[in-house]
């Protein structure tokens, strides 16, 4: 039976974090206003604008990161104005053309490890000023990032500042989607605060769904016109939540005193940790080296086909000379015991 | 303080029922394969399909009504084709544009209660039909109708199979937005099964925000042209939960054995029936005589003044000579004690 | 044969007014820079400018009224903002939802003779502002009316003074529709000048197609805020002619001196004058009384037929007691003998 | 003063070929129908359906390229579907995302010399086929393809074959922009009638603008799906002229009898045959060899200022080593005497 087998495939298998539900259970019979004008989504939002330092940003609870992200931008740009991304990005490769539906171009860049460079954007951003030929081609307005990125990685401080001041210079928006942004600020490698990430981005935020809640997601806003009616945005896009407070309850579990949402991803990034050194005693080597909670790791047909008859975790290509690149993460729900085990197997190899 | 009233504003002011926060809680620690390809949400389809018998129909599970109801229209609809709608429809009052945000035009019809019927319909398609500047005007391909109504209305068996009549004639979708349809089937006065609205509609669906679910929608399928890649459509508008199974576990309980959904919308129906009877007693009028949990109610303004002192209740319009119409709903959560209450004080009027 | 009949069905059913035409053929074998950026189109502009005495508008060149009227409110809207129109508004009715292609509702108002007033409007405007529900519902951004209307009437200076009051106090754009503004301007009862109508728009267009060009439109941009990147929304909307000068020849050739626009649509109303008090001598009615080129006659089914035998003219509806209303159109192409004929034949009626 | 110089930048720099003019000039006075309902049109779609031997085919006439491309791609794409071009195509660089605007992705596949090949199609649409992530991808469904291409560069028959076949297998749709289809048609290399490249295509057209028409183009469509309704989606989107009849003139000037269209397109190739020629003696390479009326030639800063002394030309992009790419374009309206000083002053060079 496929469910028996252990889930190391994603980190959105399991419902929520018991802290979490506990809330849920406790507010349960509880009634509330409704569409996130309630009590618990006010004080999930001052819990945030706390960790961020940042008394002046708006915050929205959505329930999804494909749909944060397409109206994030649907929000931020005009017509004839595009978006940056990674060529990797979500938003150019697994979001069915969300971006391009709300009418907007994704110009995407090379981005190796999945992250681009302060270069690259200002290259975009200086073709369009210089250009005599405007109105024939769109403005790049956005840059849109993830921290970590779709291979695990994560921007240094100093990356991020080049490109914020690259933003700066051109009059570009940054937004950061953070559908995993606690497991990059839980990375040992991490030299950002959260603060850091709402000084660099005019726009990001803190995921939900993969990080304990049981869904939803914390937008979190500074640029002051990209606050003007932006629950507008949310209603006209099917993403404010009736029971909003739903939201606002599981969020403020998470964001309340120090932050059950930076402690349990820093440990889903220990396990990774663990994980990526258990492969690498075997002369395992990953895809590309990530400090967070994915592990991208090369295999051989036959390393994948014995770990898969007790392990469920994800293809992602073929390489050459018969190997694949496969997909195993840690997460908040990940049980030390299943690690064990898949660590013992993977001794076995 | 604010919530110490008692609330009867709407039908989305609590978590969810008993039973479906156990069967969250039970299945939490589980883990699921995403983005509802589980078996949780199959067992659910199945339950749905059986209630319906219609073993032909797809299943989805969204999140909320506005992105049931705007995504269910873009995929039906090309460009220049356009969908009919009572003019106090939700998609043409409360959705911030969200169907014309997907590029199409609401043809709003006349509804004094909030029902429109078949001939309306067909003076439309006819019109198109007959014009010769088509190509000038939008095509009506779609209707969209609510059961019930938001005035709390029911259509008739009757009225329906005139409608699908006229749907059939003229090649239009029918769409019913059952973000009530329990409230609407648990009626006294209602005449059609879930089958019959299954046969009469060509998509459809079961709310369950508003119905005893903590959130989501099951949208019903039933015309193969409708059902192509459907899924796809709700990626790309964000509706694709990426724990799927959440709703999965929740329509399972409410529509496994003979349905939970169907009781404990028939009780709301019931205790609305005793409040109305209890207005009716004091000589206080329906704005519109409603047979389900909705009760759209003309006070004075020192009787509206009188109750919202322990009573939340929505304020709808001002009417003439210093009345106001309200509404008070019911719901699945709606307490026993809490309505005797709110009769009692009525009766003090 | 068909075509052997005269045609009074509209005001586009011939090629240019002599002088442009002339204008064409003498610039024929010039070489021009494209997309507008050449002296014609400069000079044209330059032409309007001084005709309305607005030194600071902005003059761009489409080629016909319904791309014009949705690239100008595409432009000028966020994606929750709709457009306030006549319920008969050409957008509203025979664009094929073009408005709604672009994502924008439109808000229809009553509007008996085509025409809509300050009261309409302010009470659309003021109940968005009061609204505690406003991102559930579109903001009404921009007021669209016509110049004269689609039933051929015109506002008075006063009418246009008192909508501009109102767009000023809650920040909407009034967009003015002058697909036959000439023929409006022509009119003996206009009491607007071209520059009144630039300073109660912000943003009109001196329709060319109707008004003696062989195509085109010429769309003035006052606020600021609009002329932001337009050529760009031109573009995106395939609306900027390759050859953008033989816009600006047709133009010029319009708008230079005193304007052979002016006279040329002036004399057709003074023809339309002349038709319409024909139809009066026989106790003929208008359906609705019109000062501009377009006659909307209550004709029997006799008349109707009769007329038809020599000429063509517009089928608009049914009335009661098997009566018609029809619209015969008067233009800058319009042959007075081809009148003379007209009026005879309707006074053997 | 810029405008005596000689224009080789494009090949939309003058008016109509004279024939057209004459065309015009002859039937400005008569009325016609509107819409492009007339005899006109009628006649010149009889013509080029005779030309491609293809009388079930649909033509239609549009004003533009942008327009034309944007409102192909709308009426044959549902939301979630996108359309593959070479990377350099039209459509995705110099469009300002006009196909974004509509809501589809553009699937950007390299093209060294602004062509791309039957395997890469393949490989795209067997990458979704063969998908269990389906429904969060885009599914290819179009592809865009010139012919020429934006460098003058043309497909083999043996090349539209293989993409043709790969379309059947997939259930693409092959769209020709045939902006400059005259011109490719009119080279020497061309092994394919407009005959084949009806068959090959579901949907082309042979550009007016710059090829002899003052402007226009003629969009015909063979595949039936595309056909339905396909008025709608013109009108919806500006592109359905008034004075519709205005593009049937001159469209049967171009096409009755052998094809003025085709004998003005062959002139201008074999001008720049000459042209190319000229450069080719001096040493002077092009930047990819094209067999059509546009030449991307590579100069030396010096050869590009002293050429520029008399003619216009494109400036392209720069190169390594202080070298530069321009264009040089013939037309229909390119005069011989112009082209001899031109080919004398490189040989002077």
């Amino acid at each position: 039976m496929k469910d028996v087998k252990i889930r190391f495939n994603n980190d959105y298998n399991r419902g929520a974090h018991p802290a979490i539900l506990s809330a849920l259970s406790e507010t349960n019979g509880r009634a509330f206003a409704g569409y996130g004008e309630d009590g618990m989504c006010l004080a999930a939002a001052r819990e945030i604008r706390r960790h961020i330092d940042r008394p002046d940003a708006q915050v929205h609870f959505l329930t999804g990161g494909t749909q944060t992200n397409f109206i994030v931008i649907a929000a931020a740009l005009r017509p004839y104005q595009s978006v940056i991304s990674p060529v990797s990005g979500h938003i150019n490769v697994h979001e069915t053309g969300a971006v391009e539906n709300c009418g907007h171009k994704i110009t995407a860049l090379p981005a190796a490890d999945g992250k681009i460079i302060a270069e690259q954007i200002e290259e975009e951003a200086r073709a369009y000023r210089d250009s005599d030929i405007r109105e024939h081609i769109t403005e790049p307005k956005m840059v849109y990032i993830s921290f970590p990125t779709e291979y695990g990685t994560i921007y240094s401080k100093a990356e991020l500042e080049a490109i914020r001041k690259v933003c700066d210079e051109f009059g570009l928006y940054l937004f950061i989607d953070g559908a995993r942004l606690g497991y990059g600020m839980g990375s040992g490698e991490a030299d950002v605060t959260a603060a850091d990430i709402a000084r660099f981005a005019d726009v990001f935020y803190f995921g939900g769904t993969k990080c304990g809640a049981l869904f939803g997601e914390a937008l979190v806003i500074t640029a002051p016109e990209l606050q003007k009616d932006f629950r507008s945005f949310m209603k006209q896009n099917g993403a404010m939540l009736a029971k909003g407070w739903l939201l606002g309850v599981q969020f403020y579990e998470l964001f309340k005193g120090d932050g059950l949402y930076f402690e349990i991803t820093r440990r889903a990034d220990e396990m990774a940790e663990r994980l990526a050194a258990a492969f690498g005693k075997k002369g395992i080597e990953p895809y590309i080296k990530s400090p967070t909670n994915q592990q991208f790791i090369v295999l051989t047909e036959e390393q994948a086909e014995k770990l898969s008859e007790r392990y469920i975790f994800e293809f992602e290509r073929k390489l050459p000379e018969g190997r694949i690149c496969v997909r195993f993460c840690t997460s908040w729900s990940t049980d030390p015991e299943e690690l064990c085990e898949l660590i013992s197997d993977i001794e076995k190899l």
